[in-house]
């Protein structure tokens, strides 16, 4: 029989694959200028700092380290994990699951909670491979207004109130693609309304180290009284994405049913990854590190705000104060797409902002990375995209 | 609110987390004979070889290791993984797909297939993590008889006929937990029935290379002609399971499907993990190395059945010509759990046969692993079950 009779499951029907990857392969030429990705610099990875601690961990304790480990993580691992929670994110006793990146941590709590049908209260625009996930759990996506603030906390309580949402999905800091911090009395108040109407909250907050200027604000988690806000963590953008090492704090009954999801997703996170991520921990290395490239990740955004500033007027942008990207609007009636075609002639990419929105549309807008490009791509790519707007 | 007022998704239901996983934590007391396990063991984990490659890869391409990868696999490893696959499996230019584990091969492609209530075929006993995933796919699981020859394909095609399903899962080769293999002319069979009917066949082979005596099999997959057998390899029996890095072989549109269903798993698996099996089979580090570890567990499965030899009457095992290891069938009406419970008194441990099945019962079973104990070990174990036996 012809494999042509195969019938996929029905969760695929609206997944047809994440755009950005799609697009990640167009642009993939030698001699493209990218904003469109969200990957640290180069600059930024540590290698010269992994390769020594990969061999020592390995001689210290390859047996372990080869060896199958325990779903709820490398022990070394979750006692450092735990200890940096707790002094970093000032959570009293955090029950902590090591996770292979902060997208598994999304999928897990979406395994653990979520029944086709149930609704997912989502900030508009999102987190484009987080909203494929939950797609996949056939969640029906409930998107939230937003403004320079963050998520509306009055429109938040009227779709709570409306829609009886399973979770509500947020990207405080610095967001993914808007750049935009959600604010203290906000985060508060987050908080409150997911323990007054017994919403889970998930706390996506992989930017928050990456701060160039202003105040940290305390987590929405810090404010949660009852266990229903779930804090998603990751080391992708502050060590390595390419290690898979993110975490997740909250509930241990929560944590507990996305362990037992975790066995049969992939048993454990690999043990390597895990062990060289408890060195980073364990000799402080972090802090220095964070330091270093947030320096670097500064002057670039700066360089491209600056250029901003001289677009065409009717072009807006948000002013991130750390985190990987910056949002703009177009005048009505312009097409990211169809500048991003005319871009990539020129050998410039970026990715339009209608990917983000759960419902499409707003094609005049669209997302910019800074970090994966040198002060001189900034100079160039920005100066093309700014002819091509005029 | 309080957090008892949440409900979990659905598919939790009827799971509640690997009863084997609950053993290990029950036996990981110091000075335990475990036969419970199916890791390798201490002495096959080659970390004086992975040492100086960990430390030497991320020397000689840290940046691309610790940047985000592709889902669809870290180049240099697909590249080496489609040649070895090519000429181990002799599959003719065979699609791949990296995973986190052949465990994350088998949930990718419940993911890419399986609508709750879908039925699924499976081996009875079987492999319990694989179950416990098919069963948070909401399937139905159907099981197959099977004899010393694996499982019975005339039994299987009554099966197919009666209950049409979506998948028949299979371990062919040296079965956990029977240590069973497939004949060639069921190998054959199989494959002509998934053509013949138009079923999926997922074909979970990670023991293959461990083979102690008698002659290799060609897999399932080799008698293929229309894509529809997904072969599920693993690195973990061979060189780690702690580094998480097992593949698929395929059909590309599957593949594919479970490429997009990966990108909100877990984006990709470890890019390090990779690059080190990278080095395994660039170096033609696989044929020695299995050869070193072949040659201690024929010993050790050698001693564990010259005890069992002497066992009382009534007792039945299987011979197994490779793997980890050997099924055990008390004479009816003896239990094994009771037996689990008197040996752990005396520290010694294995796993109840009824986990194994589907739909429990076979209470006079025991599963036995020979691989992660000494010689010594062995002896003074099977000492304390066959005095408990008898």
């Amino acid at each position: 029989m012809d494999l042509s009779s195969l019938s996929y499951a029905s969760r695929f029907d609206h997944v047809s694959g994440s755009a950005i990857r799609e697009i990640f392969k167009v642009i993939a030429q030698p001699g493209m200028i990218s904003f469109a990705g969200g990957n640290p610099s180069l600059a930024a990875l540590p290698d010269d700092i992994v390769a020594p601690i990969a061999k020592q961990v390995l001689q210290d304790n390859g047996k372990a380290i080869l060896q199958y480990g325990a779903t709820e993580g490398y022990p070394a691992f979750v006692e450092s994990l735990r200890a940096y929670v707790k002094s970093h994110l000032q959570l009293d006793l955090p029950s902590v699951l090591p996770v292979t990146g902060s997208t598994q941590a999304m999928d897990l709590l979406c395994k653990a909670l979520i029944n086709p049908g149930d609704r997912i209260i989502v900030e508009n625009p999102s987190f484009l491979g987080n909203l494929q996930c939950m797609k996949l759990y056939e969640a029906e996506l409930v998107p939230v207004n937003s403004d320079e603030e963050g998520l509306d906390p009055d429109h938040l309580e009227h779709l709570i109130q409306e829609t009886k949402p399973k979770l509500i999905y947020t990207i405080p800091t610095f967001q993914n693609p808007t750049g935009r911090t959600l604010s203290l009395s906000r985060r508060k108040r987050v908080a409150e309304l997911a323990n007054q109407y017994g919403v889970v909250v998930a706390e996506d907050d992989p930017y928050r180290d990456l701060r160039y200027r202003g105040r940290e604000l305390p987590t929405i988690k810090s404010f949660d009284e009852n266990g229903w806000v779930v804090f998603l963590g990751s080391f992708s953008k502050v060590i390595s994405p390419g290690l898979r090492v993110g975490y997740m704090a909250g509930d241990a009954g929560i944590l507990r049913k996305c362990t037992i999801g975790k066995q049969s997703s992939d048993v454990h996170t690999a043990n390597l990854s895990q062990a060289i991520v408890d060195q980073f921990l364990r000799q402080d290395l972090l802090a220095d590190h964070i330091r270093r490239i947030s320096a670097a990740y500064a002057q670039q955004c700066d360089a491209m705000l600056s250029h901003l500033a001289s677009f065409p007027a009717g072009v807006s942008y948000t002013r991130p104060e750390g985190g990987l990207f910056i949002w703009v609007e177009l005048p009505e009636g312009l097409n990211a797409k169809e500048l991003l075609n005319q871009a990539i002639e020129q050998k410039v990419a970026f990715v339009p902002g209608t990917h983000f929105f759960a419902d499409g549309g707003h094609e005049n807008t669209l997302r910019l990375n800074f970090s994966g490009s040198t002060l001189t791509q900034i100079d160039q790519g920005m100066s093309i995209l700014k002819d091509l707007i005029q």
